[in-house]
Parts: C-alpha cells; sequence; structure tokens
C-alpha cells in the first residue's frame, strides 16, 4: 500500500508513522519542518511508544511526487486561505482513494465535486497531538478514528485502512454514515471551542459549570441541522455529551490551544458550515449564528492587531 | 434647592458642579477621592468652561448628612455589588426626591420598593466624561439629560431639575416615558458595548461594518422586549441608531473602556436586565441571551486570572 500523507503536522505524522509501522510505503509532503524531516525523519513519542518514522520520500509539495499513491491522506487544518484541492492534486491519480483526517462538518463536497472519479473517504481523529519542534510529534492521550467512505457506506478500502491502524494499535472505526458521526463531534465542538475562545480562556469545566443551559441549547441547534440534512443523531447525543464532559479534568479546546499559540482558528470548518447548513435547510440557529459572529470579529481584532 | 450627589465619579461631579453654577446647594458623597475632593473641590473641565466647584459639604457616606436635602442624585454605576439602596439610605427624608443618573434597563424598581414614598426620577446621560485625577473631571463631549418621573409622567421636579440644568448650559429634556427613553438607549447599548469586548476591543464601526445584520437582530431583540413591558418604540429606532452609527467616528464603548482599564461592567444593567425582562414577558431573545452568557464566562475568566 503506497500512502501519500499531505499536510504532516502533528496529525499527520502521527498517522502516517502509525501506517508505516505496518509495512506501507508511507511519504510525506512537507513544506514547514521539510529539512527536519527529509534529514531525520519523524520522531514520535508517543503513548504507544517511542521511534522514528522515515518517509518512504519527504516532498515539499504533491508536485514531486513521480507515481500517484493508492492513498493521499490530507490532514491539513481546514482553513479558508488553505487550498486543499490545489494541495493534492499532482499526486492524485485515476485509483487514488483520497482520505481526509480533518476537523469540521461539511468539509468533503469541495474534495468530491473536484475528484469526481476517485473514492473519497471521510474522517474523524479523537486525539491528543501536537507537534513538539521541527519533525517531532508528541501523542498525548487517546487516537481513535472514525473513516467511512463519502457520502455513505462502508468500502473495502476503509475496512482496509481501519484494519491497518487497528493493528497499529490504535481504535479505527468504520462508520457507515461518517457525515452523521461528524455533525456528532460537532454537538460538543461547536459549543466548547468558540466559547473557550470569546471567554478569553476558559476550561470546559468552567463553561460547563457556569452555563450548562447556554451549552445545551447550542448542541440542540447543532443537532437540529443535522437532523435536517438527514442524518439525524441519538436523542441522548446532548445528555451524553454534558455527563461526559463533566467527567473529563478541566481541559483546554484545540480552538483555544490555537487561540493562544497565535495560530489560525477552525471557525469556518466547524462553526461558519453549521450554521451555513442551518441557512440552506431552513434550520433556525440564532445563538449558533450569535457565537459565529463574535469569533468573526473576534478573528478581525486579531488580524488588525496583528497588522498593527 | 438642596442637592446630595451619590457616587460622585465623573458623572456625578459634572452634573454637580452643573447645579452648583446655578445656585443649588450640591454636597457630595465621595469615596475614593474622599480627600482631595474635600481639599480642593472638583476641579472641572469641560467644553463648557473650566472651573473648581466646591461643594457646600464633602461627605464618605450618606450617614453623615445632618438633614435630608431635597434631591438625592444616585450617579454609581449600576454593578451588583454595589448597594444603591444602603448608600442613600441614611441621606433620604420624607419630601427627598431620589434621582437616578445610571444606565440600563430596569434598574429603578428596586429603589421604589425601598422608598415607596418617594418621588423617583430616572435619568439617563449622553455624555463623554472621565476623571481625569482625584477631584478631577474631564468632560470631553455632548452632556445631554433625559429625566422622566417613574415609572413615568413629568413631575415639577422633574421640570425644575431640566429648567436648571439647561439653564447651565446642556440639554436636559423632561420625558413623558423615560423607561421607553431607557429602552430606546439600550438599543444601542445592547449590541455594542458587549460586541465590543468580546471582540477583544473592536471599535463600534469595525462591528458595524462586519457584523451589521447580527447587530440589527440584537437590536430588534431589545425592540421586541421593549413593546412587550408596553414601551413600544418608533419604527426607524434601528435604522437610525444603524445610520448615526455609521456617521460617528471609530469609537469606543463605555463597557469597552472599563474592561480595558480593569473596571467592572455593567453588563447585568445593559444585558443581564434586558434578557431577565424577555424572558418575563415570553419574548424569545436568543441572540441577547447568547451574547449576556458569553459575557458572564468572560466576566468569569477575568474574575480568576484576577485571583491568581
Amino acid at each position: 500500500m503506497k500512502v501519500l500523507i499531505v499536510g504532516t503536522g502533528a496529525i499527520g505524522g502521527f498517522y502516517g508513522a502509525l501506517l508505516a509501522t505496518q509495512g506501507a510505503e508511507v511519504s510525506v509532503v512537507c513544506r514547514s519542518d521539510y529539512d527536519a524531516v527529509k534529514t531525520n525523519g519523524i520522531h514520535i513519542q508517543s503513548t504507544l511508544g517511542e521511534w522514528t518514522f522515515k518517509p518512504a520520500a519527504v516532498y515539499r509539495q504533491a508536485g514531486e511526487v513521480e507515481s500517484p499513491p493508492d492513498h493521499v491522506i490530507l490532514c491539513t487544518k481546514v482553513l479558508p486561505h488553505i487550498d486543499r484541492v490545489a494541495l493534492i492534486r499532482a499526486a492524485v491519480g485515476p485509483d487514488t482513494a483520497i482520505t481526509l483526517i480533518q476537523n469540521g462538518v461539511e468539509i468533503e463536497e469541495e474534495l468530491a465535486r473536484a475528484f469526481p472519479g476517485n473514492e473519497l473517504i471521510s474522517g474523524l481523529a479523537f486525539v491528543c497531538v501536537s507537534r513538539a519542534g521541527p519533525g517531532k510529534v508528541w501523542h498525548q492521550a487517546y487516537g481513535a478514528l472514525m473513516l467511512g467512505a463519502y457520502p455513505q457506506g462502508i468500502s473495502p478500502k476503509v475496512t482496509s485502512l481501519c484494519e491497518t491502524f487497528n493493528r497499529a494499535g490504535i481504535t479505527a472505526r468504520a462508520m457507515a454514515d461518517i457525515v452523521a458521526a461528524r455533525w456528532q463531534k460537532c454537538v460538543w465542538n461547536a459549543p466548547f471551542n468558540p466559547l473557550s475562545v470569546l471567554s478569553g480562556g476558559l476550561y470546559t469545566s468552567d463553561i460547563l459549570e457556569n452555563q450548562e443551559p447556554f451549552v445545551r441549547q447550542l448542541m440542540a441547534e447543532v443537532c437540529a441541522i443535522a437532523e435536517a440534512t438527514g442524518h439525524p443523531l441519538p436523542p441522548d447525543v446532548i445528555d451524553k455529551n454534558i455527563t461526559n464532559t463533566y467527567k473529563m479534568p478541566p481541559y483546554k479546546t484545540s480552538m483555544l490551544l490555537d487561540f493562544e499559540a497565535g495560530r489560525p482558528m477552525e471557525t469556518e470548518a466547524i462553526l461558519g458550515n453549521a450554521v451555513r447548513a442551518g441557512q440552506r435547510e431552513g434550520v433556525a440557529t440564532p445563538r449558533l449564528a450569535a457565537v459565529y459572529g463574535l469569533m468573526k470579529l473576534r478573528e478581525l481584532q486579531l488580524e488588525k492587531t496583528a497588522n498593527r
């Protein structure tokens, strides 16, 4: 199995390294850490062990790839200024399956339209992993993947990818309705990510203890959108999310970590796409739209401060 | 006319000084700047001139007042930890009229209940005035007052106060429905104040250019609450507010100035009271409530940071 990871940060480095442990021929496209990765490979410090992943090839961009791989796995953030289609186009052959390990809702259609003849696999990572330095990945906790064919179903390639990841030591589940799984993840992300940023840095526990009814209302709006798009979520999804979050230790959301590090936030992928789906489906989302509007103002202010 | 100003900061110092120029016997209760005011009076630097206001008496608290004045004018901020009734009780006699020059909506009832036998005058200031140092007030612009009997009507004392302020050089209008006037001011305050804070410091112009539809929705929720409480606002109130705000130079809201200076914000008086009025009247206010919830989280985070 020939695999090309595009967007080899913490997520891409970690999952690519796992596939390589199972004999896959894994190459990587990596820009910021190119020199370090080319010279030393990617050092993985993980709850699964510590090892160095030596990619079969290290590229600066997909155009350098000589022959199309079986799998392109796209692991960048989903941000307005990142052209995901352009990032992978040169490496995608007629038989290449494209897998997204990315956050957000309704992020697949752009790729499905650009590559109508290719299998598209949509994937969600539940993992705590970060970049510890150039070519250094620190896998702190969790690691589960959900993978499914887009728009639905479980293809042989989904099954085979899941089996490979499972053999590598993480839990990878094949999902018949990966779009519903994205909405289900959004039930948690849509409130906690922006609220942690707009509050100026609160932990999930603080947010929940102070504003549980508001959090539940935001979650209910996400559920209503999901249902309207044809992907109804389990009736207890909100209660379970609330209960589980109360059980978690004080936790900083990924969006808050990005905010604090001055990195761009996945506001559009997580919140903007949800609000737009609600508008399209005629679902009222006044609270989500308010939070989205505030995030846009927060980002505008960050931009103005950065340009000063 | 014997007047006691309680809460002699920028607002109280400025309006007290104006009354004194018209021959009123104006005393002040003032805590933080007591020594400076006792020794030197209050220096006023204003678009109306520059002068020193020497209060008839300077007190640390209302309990020191020997005989009840004709008017107690309360000019503190409206904050949960400020007990407004306790601040004035000792100075209020049977014939004392109580005037509030304070921000927010539905802030009168607490005083009306505590002093059922006293005339209550509710007042709004449209003024740009700040404390330039101990006993120093800087009046930068505007200055208009709206005064009305609570819950409604124009009493002889309202008329007389307005006449005195007008003679002193500002515009004071007697309002038959001062409660409606509060809601009308809230149409502007409820969106711009919290959005300027939650965005991290944007000017009103930035907020409006980026999120005009959201601002209009928040304004519409305030109008709906006002109407449900029996104080319908003019149909063009939103358009006028939007047009006027576009005409203003880039402007920092009072809440943003408080936020940036680390002072407590009038979140409850402006936003919390509006949301609670909506709940009581059965008016849906999902966006206002979302913004209010976020302000509570922002304040929680400020508190946690301050206690660190």
